[in-house]
């Protein structure tokens, strides 16, 4: 698992089980790498927990990032139970002699380090006068010196806010700065009715900006969820494939059929494909002879009938009553040739 | 209603009924007021639909667009019905002589023309050698000039596609070369579940960078959900302000309270608050401190009880089981001062 650099941009969430039950977070895990999770970080709230990693670690495939704060020791212990990364926030952890002590036994295993900026927790010895931009920018960046000073460089930084401009803009200022991957998100988005939107506009910024290594959309909802959104925002740029993507038109008062039904349905249907097949469901003859011909299978609706298009070409006309029927054989068998 | 210069981002959507259907076509636009559309836009497929414009017109308080594709006769019934503006799409409607009618009539009732290019509906004129963003912005520039030419600049653009990356070219490229008021939007955006998302990172980027002067989103959906949708985008860019904003943390393995349930709880009663209200739903005493001082009612819970902060003050020491009720009456109480 390479983050950064010119690697694709890497999928990761954390756990909402208590990491010291383990087999609770063993099973999310494991859920988490079956939607695509790339990446997993547990919270190590104390002792406990940490050395709950070495169990847990067993049973997964994907890399484990320990989530540290307040106490240097649980960072030791994390890495002695064998995660693959540490996230620790300059917020609660800045005394230099500890954070030394961290670093040395990380860069011993050559485990990485995140220093992640929160604007909720952000050290009391920042300048209050500044923005909240400034101040997370310049908390990553002390912490970034101590690490280099002591002769470290598996770094990443985040530096998250709730508030999405704060975030971009400090993003896009320590982006200038420093040469470290970034892991990006928009903290505290809220549940996922306005938290994808939050988490879409702020990731969705930076990443057409070309700043993120590793995305994580946080939501007040299952783990699942985070992973799915942050696919959709990075399909959306064309920056990772999975699954199929659905192009469908909003329907208006020229529409003759139901999009809106023939779109569910068409989606339900889609969610057991995983090739990154591009399917349009259109419902006129204004943008859907254009849209459908773009995708990989699609169909242009009119009154009772349809024009099915494959890779371009206008293969069929469809009856109403055929439309799911025939639009979902033929992926099938798109998805059959491309094996 | 004001669209361009320094004016709020206008957020308008488009009916799903069949625009002859006067009274649903009414219902359906009433209930898009109540939900904070600003500017609404009908299908005008053919002559019947065109008159029912007049009778739409008187039973409604938002402006009212037209939408023509293909026959530019429709466009001067529409405007003889009392349309407050006119879409056209250049891919349909090309013929200078009879764009010369629709404006001249357009210029004489001072009705602003939205020139719509969509990718899925180019001229067939365009080079098709050059980019789908530079197919886009040419043939709208080719409008633009005639429509100047024809001295009238009520005018207002939109290039849509459903290709995200390609939407932020196309607006990125016609911002510099024309000062006209743009409409943004990703077109055939697809449902809700992954449309919402494609619209936010396309139109998000598009705002953050000072693009967009009026925004639809494009969902294959009720149209009320196109509305919700981009008040969220506006709002997560502080660009507009309607109903509470709700910061909520993700909960992890830190967190000793049923964070999920009752964010969503929040967020229900949230639903009836109309007041720009930003309220914090905190998991634990990493975030949960700075985020509830931040907001204007906060609590950040621990286990057992909870710390509530009002306009970054403490003020109180919550149960568990008074959690919910207590965060709901500060906000009432706050609901209240500020009326």
């Amino acid at each position: 698992m390479t983050v950064g650099g010119q690697s694709p941009i890497v999928v990761q969430s954390m756990t909402k089980t208590d990491t010291r039950d383990i087999m609770s977070t063993i099973n999310q895990i494991k859920g988490l790498e079956d939607c695509g999770c790339e990446l997993v970080r547990v919270a190590v709230p104390d002792a406990e927990a940490a050395q709950s990693i070495q169990a847990i670690k067993k049973a997964i495939t994907i890399p484990l990032i320990a989530d540290i704060h307040f106490d240097y020791r649980l960072a030791l212990m994390a890495l002695a139970a064998g995660a693959d990364g540490l996230r620790l926030n300059p917020g609660n952890i800045n005394e230099p002699e500890n954070i030394g002590k961290v670093v040395r036994a990380a860069r011993e295993r050559q485990v990485p380090i995140r220093i992640g900026v929160n604007a909720g927790s952000l050290p009391t010895t920042t300048d209050p006068q500044s923005t909240a931009a400034e101040r997370m920018v310049t908390a990553a960046l002390e912490q970034v010196k101590l690490l280099e000073s002591l002769d470290f460089d598996l770094i990443k930084v985040s530096l998250k806010a709730s508030d999405v401009p704060t975030t971009i803009e400090a993003y896009q200022d320590i982006a200038r700065k420093i040469p470290y991957p970034l892991h990006i998100g928009i903290t505290e988005a809220g549940t996922p009715k306005t938290g994808i939107i939050r988490s879409a506009v702020g990731t969705g910024t930076l990443l057409y900006l070309g700043i993120g290594d590793t995305i994580r959309v946080s939501l007040t909802a299952h783990p699942r969820e985070e992973v799915i959104a942050a696919y959709e925002i990075l399909k959306s740029l064309n920056l990772r494939q999975r699954g199929p993507i659905l192009i469908s038109c909003p329907s208006c008062g020229r529409t003759e059929v139901d999009i809106v039904k023939l779109a569910q349905e068409v989606e339900a249907q889609l969610a057991t494909i995983d090739r990154p097949i591009k399917v349009a469901v259109m419902g006129c003859v204004v943008n859907g002879p254009g849209e459908a011909r773009e995708a990989d299978i699609g169909i242009a609706c009119g009154k009772g009938r349809g024009v099915l298009f494959k890779k371009g070409e206008k293969i069929g006309v469809v009856e109403e009553a055929d439309f799911l029927n025939t639009l979902m054989s033929e992926i099938e068998k798109m998805c059959q040739e491309s094996r």
